[in-house]
């Protein structure tokens, strides 16, 4: 049974993803479709860009995975088909592969182009059902990429200028919140590595975390590590920083949200 | 591998929507089930019979709908199937698959009533589960629509009378909002053989379209066919005429929700 | 196809719930995996202990449920197994399964613990992706529960002490709101055995209930029972009393929430 996923901004109250897994299934009844998200806010790239890169390396080998959050729909945007060692990412060509693209060796890029996978008549505002979905379920069924399209240049893919931490002239590393979840736990773009080159693992209890106006010392190992409700920085499961409050909600304990700094300040 | 297909008012915070997947597998495990929608507004039955309209015809031959928008469950309302030429749909007797009559080639309609087929005790409040959930279940293991229940006459079958476009005394070809999607998209009831009889595709470019108290010029060909923010008319996805805002939100943009009218004007 | 199905608070927005079906889905690849549901409030443990009573039962045998509402994970809390003689339940020790031990005939507890089969490596923060996913896969492919951790006496299962009906002073059955659906019923912790002990069936329909400062006459047969728009007590679908409106809102109607107390008198 292969596996597609979907990552859209379509929500859940419209048809629009049933319809797609119904032209999926369709084509390839034996396929096991699985939905990352429906949630992105509309048209965010950005946000869709981190969300690809948290979950696509928990699928499985051959794994197609389908992102619509595209707001040129029906212009000229390309679509296209990356195909990692391991798995293949359908999406238009916007920038929302941004992420993957740093982490995976890419071993060819296709441009989505021959129609006679697509369901007809085209739409012009809804290729998740015309286009992406008759494309990947022919693609889980045996179609090579060869056939789908033609070979486009690595170089000519969109990618997104992601805000990146730095350090200050202070000294302090600084990162920005990227990602709120349902929990309120505020995802940095702080990852693990970046993070232990700037402090060592010795003195991580002593690192000082400046969230909005107000402070915390040291990484913690579980939200339990701090009393209940008491606010804490912590290695997510993203594999980035993350500041959340144990048996409580971070935005709301610090009043802060997404695209705010949080900086870290090395013990003296 | 059949599908089954899942409409329903239930939400998803609640164990509803589980329960008639775990009464489905646990009756023929071989099955894939599509959630088409559960965020119905709460027993809106005109909602849903727009929704099985748009989504139903992407679905294999052979696939089951089964729609619980029910208000009047535990009552003596009928639960009905519709068999059309490709496939079966399974609801109360409430009006919630009209448009799917005016669209489709019925070939029978069952009253479904053999209780050997349903789940026991039968409660008075969750049908989904004791009835429609089990029967679905059996009809994709190969059970037939006789043995399920009796045979119906196609005009027992109950219609709602949904708004429907008309010309005004000044001309104009006045529909209404009917749908409003996640990104604020206004669909309307003017489908697009009523719009190109009404106005001839040659001069779509200069139609005048009145949202509210605003006023648009035209139909678009796509989303980006007109300014970043700026509002467009188009032919949206189920097929209807829609209103929509390239990179925004229509319904904030014009003010105006389900229900309102839109107004289409001929050029001189 | 084995079932497993996930109930998590972990939300519709986030990757989180995608994540763990790609690692199901990488283990075991034929396997139906269902959801419960993802909406539980964060951390609430009762909310999840009623949801499971109310949904396991209709799942097929060998089913495997997993819940991840999990204030303490990355904590030393305990995962364990829970063997029924019809499915298994893998929640952390934290007293979700509480209704579940009252309901069912437990075969066998086991501490999971067994790291050979988790994912590598284990966050301080995600185990349903790390743990409980992993190990759910493993044992729907045929792994022995013996294999995955070490039995546990069934007196170490932590329980939550939850809400339970009682008879005041002045002869009244008193109960609480423990559940508000979508349609906005309010689901009691009064079960129809108690219902029936205090009432005789013949009397139902003389009953006094008192909902806040409102009162009912009688136990209803439908929602149908009453007059559109009126209130009525009525035995839900979890069989437990339920307090609704017929086509309205019954938390809206009587301004009346989570908590708050129901109260049945016999009638003279």
């Amino acid at each position: 049974m292969p596996v597609i996923t979907l990552l859209t901004d379509f929500g859940m109250e419209d048809e629009y993803v049933g319809i797609m897994k119904g032209v999926i299934l369709s084509i390839n009844p034996l396929v096991s479709i699985v939905d990352i998200s429906h949630q992105i806010r509309p048209q965010n790239l950005t946000q869709a860009a981190f969300i690809v890169q948290a979950a696509y390396q928990y699928f499985p080998f051959g794994t197609i995975h389908i992102v619509v959050v595209d707001p040129g729909v029906g212009s000229d945007r390309d679509i296209i088909a990356i195909r990692s060692e391991r798995q293949v990412f359908l999406a238009p060509n916007n920038g929302v592969l941004t992420l993957l693209l740093e982490r995976e060796n890419i071993i060819s890029v296709t441009q989505i182009n021959n129609s006679d996978y697509y369901l007809k008549p085209v739409s012009h505002t809804f290729h998740g059902r015309d286009i992406f979905a008759p494309v990947a379920a022919h693609l889980s069924s045996g179609v090579n990429l060869e056939q789908l399209g033609s070979s486009m240049d690595k170089g000519k893919v969109v990618r997104l200028t992601l805000p990146k931490p730095h350090i200050a002239k202070n000294g302090e590393l600084v990162g920005k919140i990227v990602s709120v979840d349902r929990f309120g736990n505020l995802v940095t773009n702080i990852e693990t590595d970046l993070l232990w080159g700037f402090c060592s693992v010795d003195s991580q209890g002593k690192l000082l975390v400046k969230v909005g106006k107000s402070k915390l010392i040291g990484i913690s190992h579980s939200y339990a590590s701090v009393v209940h409700k008491k606010p804490l920085a912590i290695i997510g499961s993203r594999g980035y920083l993350e500041i959340a409050v144990n048996g409580g909600n971070a935005e709301t304990y610090f009043g802060t949200s997404l695209g705010d700094s949080v900086r870290l300040k090395l013990p003296k």
